[in-house]
């Protein structure tokens, strides 16, 4: 078997960490696996590092710092093999460069394009483990670049798609994919299956395991992933393309507190008006959520509409500056005290019921409702920050999804 | 102009210094020069990095070794990039792999073996200021490797060579290349200029500005070189082909406390002994410096040599696994309390008295001489190390160095 496995910072944050790990991947070695790590950088060396560049620059450049943080990456990598090496593995770290991991050109936020698998494929071949930098990339100028959020994770699953690996295991400090965030739902409990789809639902909901981009590429390509803990032994949460288990109407409470609402008031009430509003949006990269358009009233509406906390100020900037020219309205505020609660599930959109027993278990437990959205399989309500966690409970004890 | 700037490590160790250099390289780039930077780890990171390696595996490879310290440079540059942007003019860092700094293949200690300009040449021509990792460099099998100790200065004047550089400037924390260390011997004069052979020979001294393979490869492309230090703009020693000063007899007195004495006793005065004897010590990568062969005396002879301290165990060790075979001696011995003293000086070949005139100074100041080796524009003398310091100055003093 082809075996790639990813382990996160934590998992590599200090010598006893990195000789777990190493441990773990000899296992899976000395069973008669070929074995491909990926790791990220070392604990909080990704903010060290950021860190430093804002002391030196508090503006630079993506490119400049693509070029520092790479450095994370190279340090586990480079302690893992020598790790290995102390254990009596031969094994051999290799970079971005190294592997010639193909990426777009924008820096920060670069897309896997494609993957050489030709030294790869000859270090596994002499047996030995090979572990490889996740998170970077290089260019077509021969640069660094960096995935973003998640990186690592896409890195893993692209590199077990282009080695067409047995087996894609991500490796976190939680045992799976739960119903719920058991720090918020204490009687969550851990998923063994999941689709593809409720994975991206659940990750785009701040569920936080995986990323999405990750879970796109797994089933763009057809990668099965196991979610499992690099703490203990226990069996994970494998993400597939059909779930085998009897379909369940919801399979997972998310909550996301990185939300703020951004009310606008006293609109005009003729066509093109929301679209230049969110036109203005878009043009300043920020991403929208929920919205919500008001019926007429006297003339003009009121639009809402939600958007990460750190995208809030520049959203409001972005509308003050417009307010009074191509978008005439009266009046604009945001309130960042909000949060998300979503419901997932494949089976959800056979179901009509479903959104209404969300909405009843809210209504028992006296949490307010401030906006709707939904999909095929989710159910998103935004309420009020400090009823959040009761509002996560209430629904994951509706759906009796810790039993 | 064309300038190539190299800084070591402590001229980068913290962000004030940082911008203290990018001020300096803008300067330059505000005259109209093309700049091109080369920079070593920040500060004592190359031993920080180090010292994780030998946490985790005391005897980690040389290649991972490589992979692992090449994030220093990697780190300073990224930085160095940002300040200068920071300050309003265009950076972009570039390390081996970017620039595809080509070398042998050994790790550790590799060798340039020919550099790509392309890449710099067009930043260059788009008026920004490269600044490059130095140290490191790309073996054939695509790893990283470095360059040995002093690595940075050969990478700059390799690259002064390659881009015909009009000028390469080595920073340090000295203000030059003087005629002895002004810590042993306080009245040292800064000598203005000084020829390749001479830095050759105080380099290989332990004078400690620049390393002998920097020097080598400057004199070999003939690249002049300017020593000057990074925390004033006093003008620093020029290292050249022919000195333009009036022919000094003794440019420079150097020390060396890196040295230990084996002596071999009781050897067959028979041909091929001495070839044996060093043959071993080469089997095993031990540089051998001062050799003194007795003349015979009952039968056998003895030699005696010196070592650097660290690879004094490893001879003896050699040696006394011969001892009895192979060698067939009497007794092993090292004193590792020795150092080496020794007068430099184009002028020192076509004058017979120099070497007496030392000798008379030493014996004057009561100083013993263990052995002597000398070269065209050398003397050497090993003393007691507890009497090192009054030996240069008395030396420094006999030829009036000072003046």
């Amino acid at each position: 078997m082809l075996i790639v496995k990813k382990f996160g910072g934590t998992s590599v944050a200090n010598k006893e960490r990195i000789f777990n790990v190493a441990k773990r991947c000899i296992e899976d070695y000395k069973n008669g696996n070929q074995v491909v790590v990926v790791l990220s950088a070392m604990g909080k060396q990704t903010d060290v590092l950021l860190d430093m560049a804002k002391d030196i620059n508090p503006k630079a450049s993506r490119r400049e710092l693509d070029m520092l943080l790479t450095t994370g990456e190279q340090t586990s990598v480079a302690l893992m093999a020598m790790a290995m090496d102390s254990l009596g593995v031969p094994a051999v770290s290799m970079n971005a460069f190294q592997v010639q991991m193909h990426t777009t050109e924008v820096y920060g936020n670069a897309r896997l394009k494609r993957i050489d698998t030709e030294r790869i494929r000859n270090e596994l071949d002499n047996r030995r483990i090979v572990v490889i930098t996740g998170f970077q990339g290089v260019n077509k100028f021969d640069d660094y670049t960096t995935l973003g959020r998640g990186g690592s994770d896409t890195t893993a699953v692209a590199l077990a798609a282009a080695l067409h690996a047995d087996a894609c295991e991500i490796y976190t400090d939680v045992d799976g994919v739960f119903t719920a965030d058991p720090r918020v739902v204490p009687n969550a409990r851990k998923l063994d299956e999941i689709t593809y789809d409720e994975m991206l639902e659940l990750a785009s909901l701040g569920a936080g395991v995986l990323h999405n981009r990750s879970v796109e590429m797994a089933k763009k390509y057809g990668v099965q992933l196991v979610v499992r803990s690099s703490l203990n032994t226990s069996e994970g949460t494998v993400v597939k393309e059909e779930s085998k288990m009897e379909k369940m109407l919801v399979s997972g409470v998310a909550t996301d507190k990185n939300v703020a609402q951004i009310s606008v008031e006293g609109l005009e009430n003729k066509p093109g008006v929301a679209f230049k509003l969110f036109q203005h949006l878009a043009n300043h990269n920020i991403n929208v959520d929920m919205i919500l358009q008001s019926v007429e009233h006297g003339g003009t509406q009121d639009i809402s509409f939600t958007v990460t906390r750190d995208q809030a100020d520049t959203a409001m900037e972005t509308l003050d500056r417009h307010a009074n020219t191509s978008l005439k309205c009266e009046k604009t505020t945001v309130n960042a005290n909000v949060a998300k609660v979503s419901i997932v599930g494949a089976g959800m959109m056979s179901n009509a019921g479903v959104a209404a027993k969300m909405f009843e278990a809210l209504y028992d437990a006296g949490v307010n409702i401030l906006q709707i959205s939904t999909s095929e399989i989710r159910v998103s309500v935004l309420v009020e920050e400090k009823f959040v966690n009761e509002a996560a409970q209430a629904v994951h004890d509706a759906f009796a999804l810790a039993n």
